[in-house]
């Protein structure tokens, strides 16, 4: 597989973002859905804040209070054995079975527009800011379908009672209209496809499950985008393999004639994050035609393998011209970047089921 | 609280019900959907079957074949490390965080009518099989919403992929209508609303959180019963109260003049499970009035302290007579009684917020 990543790459770092919140730091500009409107290529950028601690021994934990739409900052001592800090991403409390109590950051919305896609300006204010009681801990990992003039944007609502998936709508990207938790928890990595399939919408989601099974990609059917129903279980891990450990949807499906092909991420259980393939029946995408056996995409440039969260290459939108894919994607819990692929070679790299 | 439990209870027991499948047995008749239709009042019962086993040290667990319509027995040794045996209704793999890998049993629904609503006789034969790949482990706990002339009944779907909850329609309890799973794992206790509120249905639902949160009870709407969005959540856990370890919608919600009444079941995280009570708002369910303090109904009968899985009341349907509540309920994960309440005792109990 031939892969041209961008000489410019990272296209966006945080070092570029000035944070909005006053006394935080921006230590993630990443994970960006895709979208083109007018002349401009749009990163919906995940932009992660986190509160400059004077203390290396203090971590707070950032809360959005939707009474008065201010933060909340609670502080923990690395000390308080009651905690674990070991993932610089979350707070655990060791008593509770959950994988966190608290985020060390929160994320909301941000664009950068491109006449290129390559050299991008960043927006002073945030676009998309968590509002009520599901995101109080943030909103994170956007992704964007466009269905005629309207764009729906989709991204992970979090919050003390779980991980669900929110849906607001624009045609403009100033003004937006909320419709609310469409998946609710625990859901993340939500594909809403580009057009009815047989007079339904559908969506590949990922629930993560407690009770039994795995972190795994479902899909879902809808007449109008906002409710959704008849869950189908769709793609499932692979022990072994680079998809043993988790896996969810990344960019928009792509129609294609072979099929509809979705690029999703794979993580082995020590979490290093590689993107691969999986096409889906054009007329039935709750059927699996053929999927990656190797990944298209591992995490071997510098800014791939070393940042907040090192060992990540995470698409959440990506554009085709032709033959090309323009995959644009989150490295490391960290920055963006863009590589492009040959959709032929993508698709002739699968294996059929 | 003045609580008439029946002196026929348990009205079910398993040794009343034949088992379906050669060499096995009913452990449980229990966790019953009740419906009034025509004459007669019926029990959709939750027929636990397990395969028998000869041996003490051979766990047999039961799974359903798609593709063949057959149960499938995979034996396990009680010796054998990997596997914690300890919860009979489960087996987990103690390298896995899931509750469970399989189960020790296979449930179906299968249908109890009555005329007195005492005294009832067992259908030969299940009325809803598990079917397709979400089911193989079974299908729990209906609950059934008549609206108009059609029975709308939902049910956990259980399988190695999770836990959701699948609905199924019939107008006649002979033929019956799959619309899939309208709620994606891991989700149970799901209650649809009898009527339209607001142009929109609604139904309770209770996700089963892993990155972190609590067993609770969220609200979601729709406008087909098919599909369902605009995810809420609405009632949380106490600590320190009956309801400190889980909770779950338990009857279909009751219309009074003060709101919409749902009897709701709460368990402590050592699983005592009680019956207690919430009142919503009549023109907007995701608002809550009211709640029990103290439960409106504790494990006290010995029918409902012993059994395959004791100290459980646990209702899934109730009939409302003028200000008699009957609330059938399961006991002990094993059979079904009846007890009535007053409904303004109950309305006047609880504790507004």
């Amino acid at each position: 597989m031939k892969i041209y990543r961008y000489e410019e790459n990272p296209l966006i770092v945080p070092a570029q973002v000035p944070a909005y919140h006053e006394g935080f730091e921006v230590i993630g500009a990443f994970n960006a859905g895709i979208a083109k409107y007018g002349e401009e290529i749009l990163m919906l950028l995940r932009v992660a804040e986190r509160p400059v601690s004077e203390d290396p021994r203090v971590v707070k934990a950032p809360v959005y209070l939707p009474e008065t739409g201010k933060l909340d900052l609670i502080e923990f001592n690395t000390d308080d054995e009651r905690y674990d800090f070991s993932d610089p991403r979350v707070i655990r409390n060791k008593a509770q079975s959950g994988s966190f109590e608290y985020l060390t950051s929160l994320s909301y919305i941000r664009i950068a527009r491109s006449r290129d896609g390559r050299r991008f300006t960043i927006d002073d204010a945030p676009f998309i800011y968590p509002s009520g009681p599901l995101e109080t801990f943030g909103i994170e990992d956007p992704r964007v379908t466009q269905i005629g003039d309207t764009y729906y944007i989709y991204f992970s609502a979090v919050s003390p009672v779980g991980i669900g998936e929110a849906l607001v709508s624009t045609t403009d990207f100033v003004t937006t209209r909320h419709h609310g938790m469409i998946f609710g928890p625990d859901n993340k990595d939500v594909l809403i496809f580009p057009e009815k399939i047989g007079g339904k919408y559908y969506a590949l989601h990922r629930p993560t499950t407690k009770s039994t099974g795995n972190p795994e990609i479902w899909i879902a059917e809808s007449d109008n985008l906002v409710y959704w129903g008849n869950h189908k279980h769709l793609l499932g891990l692979r022990p072994g393999r680079w998809d043993s450990g988790r896996i969810g949807g990344g960019a928009v499906p792509i129609r294609t004639e072979k099929g509809w092909l979705e690029l999703y991420h794979g993580a082995t259980p020590d979490h290093r994050y590689c993107m691969g393939a999986v096409l889906l029946d054009l007329n039935d995408p709750s059927k699996v035609i053929a999927r990656s056996g190797h990944p298209i995409m591992e995490p071997e440039a510098p800014y791939e393998q070393n940042g907040f969260f090192g060992d990540v290459v995470f698409s959440c939108g990506a554009l085709v011209e032709g033959d090309t894919i323009k995959m644009y994607y989150g490295v490391a819990d960290t920055s963006m970047a863009c590589a492009e692929l040959s959709l032929r070679e993508v698709l002739d790299s699968l294996e059929y089921v």
